[in-house]
C-alpha cells in the first residue's frame, strides 16, 4: 500500500520532505548544457539530455535523505518526446535508488478517459489481452477533482489493485486559487472544504496500517490557516504540501498540514532545492558545478527546518 | 486568430461537429492490429502503430466534412512514448489535411507550470535562447479552471502570441460533474456559472472578427438546461460540447449551447464515429474493414442531425 511505504520511508529517513524535480533547461549549469548540446545537438534532445544529467546527479545527492521525489510532468512535456523519455528515465533512476516517485500531472477527465490516464501512470496497459508492465509507473499521481467522483474512481481502483496513491487537489498554493476553491456555498462551507470532505470519504477504503489513506490531498503551504481547517476535515488523508521555499511558504506554514503525531503530510520544495546553488544561502559555498552538493545541503537544511517546526511550533494546531 | 479559423471552417463545411480521436486499441479492427503486431511486436509500439493507421484512415475519410478533430491525450499517454509519438503524427496528418486540431488534455497547474504546459501545446520552447518549432503544436487545448486565473493566464498569453485557442472546463458531461460544478454559492450562482463568468471576462481581449473569443468553454451535451444558462453568461465564448452520441446527448441537447446565429459551439463525438462500424445503424452496411467508410457515414449523419436541430429546434433558446 502506497501510504504505508511512504510513511515507512518518512520514518526511516526522519524526513517528511520531498524534492521536486521540475527542471527547466535554464536551471541546468552551463557546462552540462553545453556538453549535452555537443553530443545531441542544440534542440529538444540536447535540452532533454542536459536535464536528465542534472536530475540524475540531484537524485544521487539526495536519495538517502528524502523519502520521495515529485516530478512535474509539464516540465518534461515541454521538451516533447525526448522530454517525456527523460521523465521516464528520471523516475526509473529514482526508484532504483529506493525513492518513491510522485508524478505531478494533475490529470482529470470523465470516467472512461480517467481510466486511460490511470492506466498510463498507475496501472498496467493491456495489449490484446496481454497485461504489460506499467507504462510510466509512478508510485502516486496528483489529480484534479473538478469532475467529481467518476473522474477519480478509476485512479482509486488502480491504487487498490497496484498499491499506488493519488493526491487530489484541494487547496492549491497559487495566488488565484481562491477564485474557485474559496467560493463559499449556501451551507457555509468553501469548495476546498467540500472537496476535502470527498477526499476523506473516498479514501476510507484505502486506509493502511498507520491509519492514513493512500488517497491523499494537495494543500498549499501558502495558506496555513486553511490548512488547519482542511487537516481537521481530512484527519486520515496524507497531504502533499507544495509552496515551501520559492513560493513563499515557511516550515511553520507547512507544519499546519501535519497531525499531532508528526505524520500526515509531506512537504515539497522544487526550485529552492534544485536551484540552491544560485541561492543567497549557498552560492558562496558551492560553485555552479557543485549544484548537486548545494541541493543536498539545502535538502538537509529543509529537513531540519521542517522537523524543528513540527517539534516546536504548535501554533497552527 | 484561432476562433476565426474555426468559424471559417465551420461555415465552409457547413458543419459544427468535431471528430474525437480517442482510440483505445480495442477499437481498432483485428486485421490492422495483427498487421501492426507482426511488424512492430505485440507491445506498446505495435499497439501505437495500429492506432496510428486507424487514425490516419479516419482522418482521410472525414477531413473534407468536419472543421476539426479532437485528440484525447489520455488515450495516447496510455501507450507511453510510442503513444505520444502517434499523438504527434496524428495531429500532424490532420493539420496537413486542413483540419484544426484540438488537444484534449485538460491541463492545469500554478502559473509557472501552466506556462510549461502552454509552451508544450500552444507555444514554442526556447533552447538556450533559440526559439524552436512548436513541440506538440495543436490549434487549441482544453484546460481545467480549478486553480483560477494565474493557472489560465499563460495559456491565454500564448493564444494571443501564436493564434491559438483554449476551451476551459465549465460544465463537464459526466454523471458526477454536479459534485463540484453544481455547488451553489451564497449569491445563488453555481460554480459552473461563476467559472462561465470568468471565461467570458478572460476572453474579451481575444475577440475575433465574428465577435467570438478564442477563449472558449467546455459544456457537456448531457446537461442542456444548464447549457442554456451558461450560454447566456458566455455570449461571446465558443463552446466545445462533448457528450453527443455514446454519452447520451442528442442533437437537440447539443443545440442548447449554440447562439441564435447558428454559431457559438462545436459538438464533439468520439466513440459514435470511430466505432460506427460496430453500431446498430451501420454494421449491416459496412464490414470491419470499412470502419473508415462507416465513420464517414456517421460523420455525415451527425452533421445533418445537428444542422437540423439548429434549424428547427428552438426549444432550448
Amino acid at each position: 500500500m502506497f501510504v504505508d511505504r511512504l510513511i515507512d520511508a518518512v520514518k526511516e529517513k526522519n524526513n517528511p520532505s520531498v524534492v521536486g524535480l521540475d527542471p527547466a533547461l535554464e536551471y541546468v549549469p552551463a557546462r552540462i548544457r553545453e556538453k549535452a548540446f555537443e553530443r545531441h545537438g542544440k534542440g529538444l534532445k540536447g535540452a532533454a539530455e542536459a536535464i536528465l544529467e542534472f536530475n540524475l546527479k540531484i537524485i544521487d545527492a539526495v536519495y538517502d535523505l528524502v523519502p520521495a521525489v515529485k516530478l512535474q510532468l509539464a516540465f518534461y512535456e515541454m521538451y516533447g518526446i525526448d522530454g517525456i523519455r527523460v521523465f521516464q528515465e528520471t523516475a526509473r533512476h529514482a526508484r532504483s535508488k529506493g525513492l518513491l516517485v510522485i508524478g505531478d500531472g494533475k490529470r482529470n477527465d470523465i470516467g472512461s478517459t480517467a481510466l486511460a490516464y490511470s492506466t498510463a501512470y498507475l496501472g498496467k496497459v493491456t495489449v490484446d489481452g496481454d497485461e504489460k508492465e506499467g507504462v510510466f509507473d509512478v508510485d502516486a499521481l496528483t489529480v484534479n477533482p473538478y469532475l467529481g467522483w467518476d473522474g477519480i474512481k478509476p485512479f482509486i481502483d488502480d491504487c487498490a489493485s497496484f498499491g499506488k496513491g493519488i493526491f487530489i487537489l484541494v487547496k492549491t498554493s497559487n495566488p488565484s486559487s481562491a477564485q474557485v476553491q474559496d467560493l463559499v456555498t449556501a451551507d457555509g462551507r468553501s469548495i476546498s472544504e467540500i472537496v476535502a470532505g470527498y477526499v476523506e470519504e473516498w479514501g476510507r477504503a484505502l486506509t493502511g496500517k498507520y491509519g492514513y489513506s493512500s488517497v491523499g490531498a494537495v494543500v498549499g503551504a501558502t495558506y496555513p490557516e486553511q490548512a488547519v481547517r482542511l487537516r481537521s476535515i481530512m484527519k486520515n488523508s496524507y497531504i502533499l504540501v507544495p509552496g515551501y521555499g520559492a513560493q513563499g511558504g515557511s516550515a511553520r506554514d507547512a507544519a499546519a498540514a501535519f497531525n499531532s503525531d508528526g505524520l500526515g503530510a509531506i512537504v515539497n520544495a522544487s526550485r529552492s532545492i534544485v536551484l540552491a546553488y544560485r541561492s543567497q544561502l549557498w552560492k558562496g559555498l558551492f560553485g555552479e558545478e557543485e549544484f548537486d552538493k548545494a541541493a543536498r545541503a539545502e535538502a538537509m537544511r529543509m529537513r531540519d527546518d521542517i522537523n524543528k517546526a513540527l517539534h516546536t511550533g504548535e501554533e497552527h494546531r
